[in-house]
């Protein structure tokens, strides 16, 4: 169980500004946990992550819902926001968070990435 | 220097089926490398994903520039493809890459994510 709720996290306001939102004025968001393994990706808007700062838990944007959503607001695997980093085109983020519960996919997997498109690996014994 | 050609990859068709592009026909594709390390985030369609299969490197496609591109082929850091993921609703990809040369950043560094957009780091001493 957890007995502390995150901390609100201070977001650099001059980097805000430089931040070039793509189709739909949303960025992709890169969730990776504290080793660095990639948990999801979903997209974020300014509003987004005016949330995630207040609140120190992820906040993102569903383009099929429509609206904002809390990470874990009904499975209670919330995300508490570590830092935030963005690209040398400030068009994309990644979010490095404390992940809780049993993890990040809606199907109960730790990571949403467990499907794979490539057969075998050809490159892979060079 | 580099004594081999990467090999084809076999891409998976049923799953290849399966994805889900969003606008422009474009899916992010998070590539790392082979220590799970974010290098880049770009995008792709069917076709970039045909020609990373048939060549067994990254090809990319440009929103800003329109057109399709091979990561390396003006600086020579070319990315082998090892595997390729994708997640739970098969709208982005990981693509795993042995990566060559100085990094995948055109601004020199090995990642393009070197810009932090929190300051501090409010949940980190938790």
């Amino acid at each position: 169980m957890r007995d502390e709720l995150p901390k609100p996290i201070e977001l650099d306001g001059e980097m805000l500004e430089k931040l070039s939102y793509g189709p739909g004025g949303l960025m992709p968001a890169v969730v990776v946990d504290e080793a660095g393994e990639i948990l999801m990706v979903a997209y974020v808007d300014a509003e987004a992550l005016r949330r995630m700062g207040e609140s120190g838990r992820t906040w993102f944007y569903s383009r099929s819902r429509k609206e904002y959503w809390a990470k874990g607001e009904t499975s209670g695997n919330t995300q508490d926001v570590l830092a935030i980093l963005t690209d040398c085109d400030f068009d994309t983020l990644v979010i490095r968070v404390r992940q809780h519960g049993a993890g990040a996919c809606h199907t109960g997997s730790y990571s949403c990435f467990t499907n794979p498109v490539t057969l075998g690996g050809a490159n892979a014994g060079k």
